[in-house]
């Protein structure tokens, strides 16, 4: 830290982000990437337009927004995209939350609600999960605070349905309610049908995860015109030119080609059932999970221990320190290959307690 | 807007990002491009690197950190990299101003100084030039104030010594000097050497214009280690993923084909001067630029009127409406095909005053 930064970030540690291991035979479970490598066209489109990369991007993602709208049904003027929905988020929280205008959110969900929070000093109200790790609605009304909720949820899996987000919707009238939607594709219903209905919806998306783009940063807000008004004056005075000319590219062949990214999808959730049920066999107590992940526990070992011993078998997964969930390890699905290497080092492991 | 937005910004107007046309045959020279592409081993570069973009990027631009140091001879620890330098600044604001230490700039300077002033509720002063369009650097001693001063400056294209930089940074030493240095590589002295000696000296910089890369978004910030954490910090707040996978290996390229770089811009610099001179030539007060684009001036026609008449020509620069420089246009420095019909459209223009 230098002598020269502002006060109210002088005690601020700063987040860290998961770990990018560099090991080429490691079996990376950790930060619920897609295990399949974005659509064969990808490659050329980008090879043809770095040919003009010394040409500002176009700042409006006009052909972006043409496709990605009619493929949703909704109207150009419902939708925003930013460099990842992580900068979605932070312009939420710029656009709609203040001192006086909090905010509130699971506290067992996506960590960064919590950063945003410090990082433009905003009240935050962590609500407490069920003892299933469900969020209850009731939780949610009449909160007088813009809400964020993820769903399905993270690191639980667990989604809520249409019908509650409708609940929480009209229980807050006069504050937006931000649904992160960046797992919805892998089971899912997402809210995308309510924008029309209700102004107070702001819905955030990502191309990393259902269509295999994390490296590429491409997020995106749905909602009605006038919260999308808002976000892009930020965004306009934050870094009109946030989403860069490859990026844009990269978005629209996922479109596009939308075919291959539902296969992918269908066989990550067939072998996430598949990967469940095998977990089951061996004692685990898994979370309904309609993500592209699986949160899970085994009495006979703690999710430190597990976290540990996998990794020394070379996969790394996700644990959380936190207390409530220090039981449990956060899985992605990967291959159905990968998934059955990952089987059979944990049954090596129970195995080895019991030797 | 919605009736969600936070007070603060309920007054607050957009930034218009530049004019970005589409019609093909034009000759684009309002925003500073680069005429040329980038060097061609960055086609097959990107090209490789989609199949692997289902996986996050680094957050570390760890390869793009070790040429880009080696390349500038600083240590790994003096540099951070953005989402284009609109980015760093916007990270400079949030956190070396704030309420009680303000901001001070030239009035006449790089637009966004403005908008980000506004965005986060910074007290900014804004300091003429002086007649000649130049910067008094006696203006900025003993400011009290976080300094950004663009080297060369924009839309005029005056640069700086590195003696005078060092000045404004003695007389500041309780507070972070910014220097903006996009334009620095067409002629003017960079800071950089300044830096293991000045702790409040930040050097932000770009590859949008010398580099080509305007399209691919990446900016960066050099400054001592302490600087360079508290970036570090706002970044890991607000955006750790920001410069995504395909953007860094592009920087990667354009620093191993340093030569085909300094190669257009010679090319540039030299078309800028035979460019000048031609003004010269048809009455034209052209001020004395280090950048690539010349801001200019002829007392026969108007600065609204020559922009005017050359967009009717297919031509597009850039006009200010501020009316310290109303009387000028801005115009990229483009190949010497594109310069040598600029020049033979502005005859026609005058001759067409007096006929």
């Amino acid at each position: 830290m230098s002598r020269f930064i502002v006060p109210k970030f002088e005690k601020f540690s700063a987040y860290t982000p998961g770990e990018q291991p560099k090991i080429s035979d490691i079996i990376k479970l950790n930060t619920n990437e897609n295990p399949f490598p974005p659509h064969e066209n990808s490659n050329e489109k980008v090879a043809e337009i770095a040919k003009n990369l010394n040409i500002y991007n176009d700042t409006e993602c006009k052909k972006l927004t043409e496709v990605f709208t009619t493929y949703y049904g909704i109207n150009q003027k419902n939708v925003i995209f930013a460099n990842g929905s992580d900068e979605i988020l932070a312009f939420c929280f710029l656009a709609f939350c203040d001192e006086k205008i909090g905010v509130c959110y699971p506290e067992i969900s996506y960590g960064f609600y919590k950063v945003f929070s410090k990082l433009y000093s905003i009240n935050d109200e962590k609500i407490s999960l069920n003892d299933n790790f469900e969020i209850d609605i009731s939780d949610y009304y009449e909160k007088n605070k813009t809400i964020i909720i993820a769903n399905p949820n993270a690191p639980t899996g667990i989604a809520l349905t249409i019908g509650q987000i409708e609940q929480i919707l009209q229980k807050n009238p006069n504050n937006v309610v931000v649904i992160d939607e960046a797992y919805v594709d892998f089971g899912a219903n997402s809210a995308i049908e309510l924008v029309e209905k209700y102004e107070n919806l702001l819905i955030s998306g990502t191309f990393s995860k259902s269509r295999s783009l994390a490296g590429t940063r491409l997020g995106y807000a749905i909602a009605n015109e006038n919260l999308i008004d808002d976000l892009k004056k930020i965004k306009n005075s934050y870094n009109p030119y946030n989403v860069n000319t490859l990026t844009q590219a990269l978005g629209v062949v996922s479109i596009e080609e939308d075919d291959y990214y539902r296969d992918c999808i269908k066989k990550i959730v067939e072998t996430r059932e598949k990967f469940v049920k095998k977990l089951d066999k061996l004692g685990f107590y898994t979370l309904n999970s309609k993500a592209n992940f699986i949160f899970t526990k085994n009495d006979k070992i703690s999710g430190k221990d597990l976290y540990d011993k996998l990794r020394e078998r070379n996969i790394i997964v996700r644990h959380f320190d936190d207390v409530k969930i220090s039981d449990f390890v956060r899985i992605s699905i990967g291959t159905d290959v990968q998934m059955d290497k990952v089987i059979l080092s944990i049954q090596e492991i129970l195995e080895g307690i019991y030797a």
